[in-house]
């Protein structure tokens, strides 16, 4: 199956898909097993930038209950010239106080020492079980051990070494051609569960070997992140990890100057990229079925609202799980994101067919309909009162699989 | 098993259950099938208060896309002076336009008739489907079926007839001992899915004999409303449908008066009664096995999110299902409802075992936590920053047999 895959993310001219993979100039990765997960599974990834010159920006989650490495990356690196990422898997570092600081501090010292960078150009990210202390021998060790694994097409091994319920790997590398030269992007990420509209919760790390400023890596990551991984939802929830990072290495030598043709076209690709793993991360979804898009116009202080009450819906969730064309929970949804203001004028419309007006049912060809929400991907497009706003968002179903994954998956 | 069955409803000392049911004087009821649900089921529900100096209080959802019977009932009727419900279970009548408000109008219009009152006396609900006309021949067939059938002891299958995928019945009748005199007090309730916090996301109808004025009605019941209803989550959804109502037909003679201890104990026995009805919409919640209870507290503007985000939490409620200890996803459903407040000092209780303090875990007995948290309700407390703020909530987990019968019931 090719990456660009979804009707809803078009693969732009310039890009072409690498099916053997590869990072961009200038990266190494490793994924090795250093035993926080069972069963000798991949657990804790390491990328490193060799160039110096490095750039890079960052994103992370707004909770108020930041993981320790969350606190600590923000606190202590300097984010616009990151040289290097550890991450481990099975641990969250979360809700773990100041030995959790001093546990995410240890992993930035191991990884500065093992990959010869300044500890304050190393991003730590930790994903698993909150509230429980790092096994940090085993974190050092393997941070070590990784050292001596990297490799310019390791970037299998780090994706993998990053999961944690992902029912599948989730990365891509691409070749862009700009005028100025060709350049490469790359990501690798991690997310099923715990995931929200609000922001990426999940981790992302995402390479190129084009020259970018540090200023320019930000407003990319920035333009680039809201259209993707705060488009998505898989049960809406927030997570106290969420980490996404874009590193530039510069090792191509093609540049990317602010305002030319060559930021459009890069922007297109990272933005193409990005999306499409967002839609990745909302299509695993902790055993989803089926993917949505909603899609609200009207005025714009309601837009977000109703789009993200339709997206968390339990019942919209489960009604999409069952291949059910059961709109009625769809104006339910919207009515309760906007209280006190029936009668409402709203129309719905499922994979085109519209099926309410005005805020009342509309005759419609119900075979047709019933065929297009069994499909793998349903659209969903509401049209309230005023105009000028527009909301976008992705989400997966909620089934039996997401119960059994949650109701099981144990501390 | 006893009406008052939870540790979180204390069964006032004045109040008696009747084991056999019954009306309070002055009222009859009756619950017929006429053709909306298949197979025979009761549908359709008549309530009637024969004095004509009863008076009444409602509640209704604030949702945005009302239902026709809301609409209607709202603005054309007198809310202080109600004596008579039609109901019909297995059709919203919502997202009906014109056509919805016209059958509403004539649900009204058959009930007067049939039961001799003015149309303004009569209050109309229906829940079920929504986006699908109500099949108007059937109703008022119904509704004179309905009129013939009235006793005062048919409670029992008017409440049958208001119920939709309930599990179990809820209703219950009861005896107060006042000052002044014995009054009874009834209650008959449908509620298992859509239930959200911001409102009694369901159809209750209260009766009693006590004499009220409508001021006093529609003080008790904003009251008891408050610490009921507006205090449960099943799935967080909120209802086009929602109606509470209370009648008081005076038919027992016995005043209750403002301000005086009759009114005290009339209003405990009225809110424990509600209290428990709606812990039984709870534990009901579509397919629940436990049922939880949070209670926060902190700065009274942050309580009130944090309890909502934790009661709304498909992962908090997953883990409740599974009876798992998983306090992690308290903890990221608390950072969630307050971004940007990180590092946030928060305290978690479960079961009065407290396993984490200022935002770090605790050392506690992991076997006994274990065992709490599989019983059949489990209480979570959490202290935030501040004090003065005190919100509650119970909710339901979210299991395989939510996802059944939200996944498989149909329009």
């Amino acid at each position: 199956m090719s990456f660009f895959n979804s009707r809803w993310v078009e693969a732009p001219a310039s890009t072409r898909v690498l099916p053997d993979g590869g990072l961009p100039l200038g990266f190494r990765a490793a994924g090795v097993a250093c035993g926080v997960k069972p069963g000798g599974a991949l657990d804790l990834g390491l990328l490193v930038s060799d160039p110096p010159a490095t750039t890079s920006a960052a994103r992370f989650t707004r909770s108020g209950t930041l993981s320790a490495p969350v606190l600590l990356t923000k606190q202590r690196t300097q984010l616009g010239a990151l040289r290097a990422v550890v991450v481990n898997s099975g641990n969250a570092n979360a809700a773990t106080g100041n030995r959790g600081l001093e546990d995410a501090a240890k992993m930035q010292g191991s990884a500065a020492i093992a990959c010869g960078v300044a500890e304050s150009a190393v991003a730590v990210a930790s994903t698993g079980v909150i509230g429980v202390p790092l096994p940090m021998d085993a974190i050092t060790r393997g941070t070590l051990a990784a050292a001596h694994e990297l490799r310019e097409d390791g970037e299998r091994e780090f994706a993998a070494a990053i999961q944690t319920t992902d029912a599948f790997e989730k990365r891509a590398s691409l070749e862009v051609a700009l005028q100025a030269g060709t350049v490469r992007l790359s990501v690798q990420g991690k997310g099923a569960g715990m995931i929200s509209p609000r922001f990426a919760t999940l981790l992302v790390f995402v390479q190129t070997d084009a020259q970018l400023s540090a200023e320019e890596c930000d407003l990319l990551l920035g333009v680039t992140v809201s259209r993707s991984f705060e488009r998505i939802s898989v049960d809406g929830q927030l997570s106290t990890s969420d980490t996404v990072l874009l590193m530039a290495s510069g090792a191509s030598d093609v540049a990317v100057q602010p305002e030319t043709p060559d930021e459009r076209t890069f922007g297109e690709a990272l933005d193409a990229m990005l999306r499409q793993l967002a839609l990745m991360v909302t299509r695993d979804g902790e055993g989803a079925r089926r993917t949505a898009r909603v899609l609200v116009r009207g005025d714009e202080p309601i837009v977000g609202p109703v789009a993200r009450a339709v997206a968390d819906s339990s019942l919209v969730k489960t009604a999409l799980y069952g291949g059910d064309a059961n709109w009625g929970r769809i104006i339910q949804a919207v009515g309760a994101a906007l209280p006190g203001s029936a009668p409402l004028a709203v129309d719905i419309a499922i994979e085109g067919i519209q099926v309410c007006a005005n805020g009342s049912y509309l005759a419609h060809d119900a075979a047709a309909l019933k065929a297009a929400v069994q499909r793998d991907e349903v659209q969903y497009e509401i049209d309230l009162p005023g105009d000028g706003g527009v909301a976008e968002l992705f989400f997966s179903d909620l089934g039996h699989e997401y119960v059994t994954i949650n109701a099981d998956y144990t501390t």
